[in-house]
């Protein structure tokens, strides 16, 4: 699935580059958009008590970008265990990649780590489908 | 009251300054430490049901910083009536002034604007105390 | 002349909204697309060499937002004078007033402050333009 | 070699925890901090025209934090090859890990990835050293 960040002033650094720590953020962005699209955002994972910490992520910065580009991000679903998934992210400007990143998210009821299936079935088949498609 | 901030990396821009909406966050961060000093941390403040939320701020910039720059900031009261304290803040580096902010704060009990004498006397009368001196 | 943003989660704080420091980000946004669109992009300004730091920025908070709402930002020119230019904001969600502000800009031509109409007349006569026009 | 950072209020979300990009900041603070007690400050690299961009980031969640937190952070090398340098972290809250990550920097001569031994002696000899030390 596609989303689009356009890189802002803010978002750059002395080094007239955006700063590597907000590409954590627009995979965030890019995260949300997609769960929204497919009908579970966080807003609705909030109402149904569904908690899902960030437990890990990583990013290779490739090619460094800066104000006005606009990052085009390929978001989808990367890998999924009973207890984890895993979302991939692929960032280009003008087609050329920018930066490849992952985050793992895992799934709490009542506080305690829990299997996605046994949290929400339907959204572990979501999972499920979009881990086929190709990121 | 005193506060130090060293500017970081990552709160430079791409004119290699500090972005100016950083400031508005040592504000925040000179203002957290004064309440810590006088014994009303936010943390108090939050065991405590009061919410203050910020309903206005300013900064007038002075001079540029950058990366490395340790900016010593003055914070204070700098107006107090019975439903709004206003914070005053003066930043230098190396003794010449870079910035002068202040911001607005307003007292919420139940969700209701409410006098801070009624939130908390103690918390009215450091206020008081505190405008007297000398920003 | 609008700008919309959607507030991201890593925008919001420990009492559940927006944190205000973003609101002088959103602006520097707002900001950005509107010489964008008027044809005085940052970049085209990089480019003639023209400086325009921000000396005053003010916002005062109406109502709070939070993660997933669509901040609707009506961006214009507020005041002009030789020196400066001020720029203003209105925030809106669902067409109620969230946020105002304004922010102050001056120009440089090598490093020394100059009036608008010497660093560039086309620039100064699209701010007059927009001053026309209501917020 | 020890770095601390204190979690500002602006750094929480609305989970009312410290945001998980915040921690590649934190990453950055401390690397800042070693690089300056052990002589080579992002100053002096940059007045000797060493450009060292960040080309890998990875943090490892393992503990929620939140405002207030003192986070302690070991800083050290955990990786030295000819082109580069992977930087450790660890980091604490209490005596208690919260956060592992490391980063990995490349150098750059006249925009070109370059052996850290050709871009400067002593900073490759200093890395060599710091890499001994247990993390």
């Amino acid at each position: 699935m596609k989303f689009s960040h356009k890189v802002q002033y803010y978002e750059t650094d002395k080094m007239q580059i955006t700063h590597h720590s907000n590409y954590i953020r627009f995979m965030e962005e890019a995260r949300s958009s997609f769960l929204e699209n497919v009908g579970y955002s966080y807003k609705r994972m909030e109402e149904e008590n569904i908690v899902s910490p960030v437990i890990d992520v990583h990013a290779k910065f490739v090619k460094s970008t800066t104000y006005g580009d606009v990052i085009d991000i390929n978001v989808g679903v990367k890998d999924l265990t009973p207890a984890v998934v895993t979302i991939g992210y692929t960032m280009y400007v003008d087609g050329e990649i920018v930066c490849v990143g992952e985050s793992k998210h895992c799934f709490l009821k009542e506080g305690r780590p829990t299997a996605i299936k046994k949290v929400n079935m339907g959204l572990y088949e979501m999972f499920l489908k979009y881990k086929e498609e190709k990121l």
